[in-house]
């Protein structure tokens, strides 16, 4: 199966979660076995002689994908979380939505300066929870992040708010 | 590395998410390579020959977990959400909690009566969520179901609830 053919397998969803957005709904493909296999080997091919020690998903679309990643390039699992769900003591981060502001949480113990780190979420949009994401890592100094999307959404201009150090993969574009 | 290794790289957070609990902190491990990998291949193990045809993980720490297995099985993935979490047309699920109700959504079309299911959450406890998610999936008449946790908690005694002709599996028992 061809990554072309997965992307035939996503689902535009209408006005969610509100009114004027075009949601792109991953799940029919994550149900077809071929389909979760060919982005998990698209994946592992692209990252597996980059060193990376761990795999930092954000909740909860970027916990989907991050273990089919992290066992077959031999690094861990580290999930990023809303505040007062991970149980030990935290490092957070906030950022501004639309309405208010989000904050983001990660265990002050998951990462070490000998970390290369691979960041992974979902959908690459206004890019808000990602920056916040990428500051949390960086208060680590791991050796390096990488940045990876199932899909990234061109015309919101996402990845030009990021520094051009971090190399940025997303499997599709739309 | 052995089980016995990777359940003394568990943590035990007293108090959490409440007072009197003592919580089992499995993201000690996942950050692990080794740890993760020989969870993942206790679980592919276990399951590779059963016909798993879709791997279901309970939002959200049953997501860690669930692709780590599904693409190694040849399995696609479905996740059990929160309300409104879901975009496309679902069917739910409500359970009684200690204070209020709760409710779990799955959508409507990740099902069929053709699936062999493994319902895939990190901890049996008392089983509330459990007993919900398998009311759901049995409304889609799904061939088979098996039941899949990292870890068990025997004295709340949640297994002794669960229908005899389901086959459950604990990676751990505390």
């Amino acid at each position: 199966m061809t990554l072309q053919e997965v992307k035939e397998s996503f689902r535009t969803v209408q006005d969610f979660p509100k009114k004027g957005i075009q949601f792109i709904d991953f799940t029919t493909a994550l149900k077809k076995p071929e389909c979760i296999k060919t982005m998990s080997n698209a994946l592992c091919d692209y990252y597996k002689d980059k060193g990376i020690t761990k795999v930092v998903g954000i909740e909860s679309r970027g916990f989907f994908m991050a273990t089919a990643i992290c066992t077959r390039i031999d690094a861990g699992f580290v999930p990023l979380r809303k505040p007062g769900k991970l149980p030990a003591e935290t490092i957070s981060e906030s950022y501004q939505k639309e309405y208010g502001t989000d904050t983001i949480e990660i265990h002050k113990d998951a990462l070490t300066e000998d970390d290369v780190v691979l960041l992974h979420d979902d959908i690459l949009a206004t890019g808000g929870t990602v920056f916040a994401a990428i500051k949390l890592i960086k208060k680590f100094n791991v050796k390096k992040i990488y940045l990876n999307f199932i899909g990234e959404i061109d015309f919101l201009g996402g990845r030009e708010k990021i520094d051009k150090e971090i190399d940025v993969y997303s499997l599709f574009h739309v």
